[in-house]
């Protein structure tokens, strides 16, 4: 049992993004130990199909559990909506996905029930949210679209261009002239765009990041199986790619509020 | 010998723009059979490691030989830039990119040897159109542009856009200001963009597309190894790509001049 107290958390997205989702874990759970995939080769998720989406999903499940992780956090929107379903049936590692966190922060935020949702294609086409969100709130009114040129121009580096700001514009009008107050941010590459998004959609729409909720989700879980870390040894962060370390790294130090020296590299089609 | 010569011609692609390539081969050797491949579970190509791309097109290439082709054409820049030198090495079967064609096509067009090339990250940072270039006319000047958001603009439909506008004034500026008078299109997605580039760029400057001279070489290529399919039966085309097949079609029967009715789903990984 005390093994399983020390084994680390798996944490994986289709590239950088899920960094985000991992620092929430960092602070939250300070005491618990990492091991963050990001899929660099076959990045981005979000317009790919349910099918290659669970065949990613499986070969980063087997290659998290040979880091002998005690619970899993699919960190990637995408992921969640196409996958989660059918890997928790498949592994007997408990899995953690976005979705349900951000729904239920988002049902916690709202005061009229009508939510918003943006995300990937393959997120917003799912109707995963939608459907949380109802299981949670019959009576809620949920309105997603996919923003296909958000990860794009983040990954550009156009975080506060104009440009930016018309793109939101053109995805988030209808958003913006409907009645939603919570908006939430369905992808982990959208917290950047989060004050351009903030300022254009105005004061009257609360903006929700699933990962904080996420966070909250796996403290609750670790604690419920007896599985938290009460070690207060040095923690160990790990972080594999697909592809790319070099890049990967100036990402992660961006991102995270500690220095990321190493970074390997596997080839995930092997699992 | 007969056999060799009714054997299809390998063309391959991250996805969807090598069927540009793919549409002149299908013009210019009419009688030729098509054995066209894919890679929509891993696209985009464009930033990714060399490493991979090569990795990736070792499995392309294998997949392709099963089908007995008797010629690979890459029509994709990336992989040209990235793997052609390598698979050229190791395959034994002949391998045509669309660097060298698109170069020699650009050296053809220019008057004053001042020639730049647009295309992914991957393609400029090689600079391979730069060396080959150099090795066909080393007196010549080559100003290379990355331009990273043409790609998912053109498949988000933004091909006539003011958004589209604006990132071509962004990225061809310098471009514009400087003093090439031929500009290749280095990447099989941008000749949707070619009207909107021909615009900003102005009549004083040629725009080259490698696709044209590459099915020249592959005719040439085929004449001299005597290869050249005499059969004037109903030729074929076959598709192939690794993930959403039926996405595939539909932009496949947009861009070719007939109806594509099949598309395989294979697993390219077991390649």
């Amino acid at each position: 049992m005390k093994d399983l107290r020390k084994a680390p958390i798996g944490v994986f997205d289709s590239g950088v993004g899920g960094l985000t989702v991992a620092r929430e874990i960092m602070r939250q759970l300070p005491d618990e130990n990492i091991v963050y995939f990001g899929d660099t080769a076959r990045l981005p998720y979000g317009s790919k199909s349910k099918e290659s989406i669970i065949r990613f999903s499986r070969q980063i499940i087997r290659f998290l559990k040979t880091r002998n992780v005690k619970a899993i956090v699919i960190a990637c929107n995408t992921a969640t909506a196409q996958a989660l379903e059918t890997v928790r049936q498949e592994f007997d590692t408990p899995i953690i996905g976005v979705i349900e966190p951000g729904a239920r922060a988002a049902l916690h935020e709202t005061k009229n029930k009508k939510i918003g949702v943006v995300g990937t294609e393959g997120t917003i086409c799912s109707q995963m949210y939608t459907r949380v969100i109802h299981e949670m709130e019959p009576g809620a009114e949920v309105l997603g679209k996919a923003c296909p040129l958000f990860v794009p121009l983040v990954e550009e580096g156009f975080t506060r261009h104009h440009i930016t700001e018309e793109v939101i514009d053109i995805y988030l009008k209808e958003m913006k002239e409907s009645e939603v107050d919570t908006m939430i941010l369905g992808c982990t590459h959208y917290p950047l765009l989060r004050s351009a998004i903030m300022q254009y959609m105005g004061e009257g729409v609360r903006i929700v990041n699933p990962a904080y909720e996420a966070a909250m989700d796996l403290k609750k879980l670790l604690k419920e199986r007896n599985m938290s870390n009460e070690n207060e040894e040095f923690n160990k962060y790990e972080f594999y790619v697909s592809d790319a370390a070099e890049k990967f790294k100036q990402f992660a130090n961006s991102v995270l509020p500690y220095n990321v020296e190493t970074i390997r590299q596997i080839n995930i089609e092997e699992f």
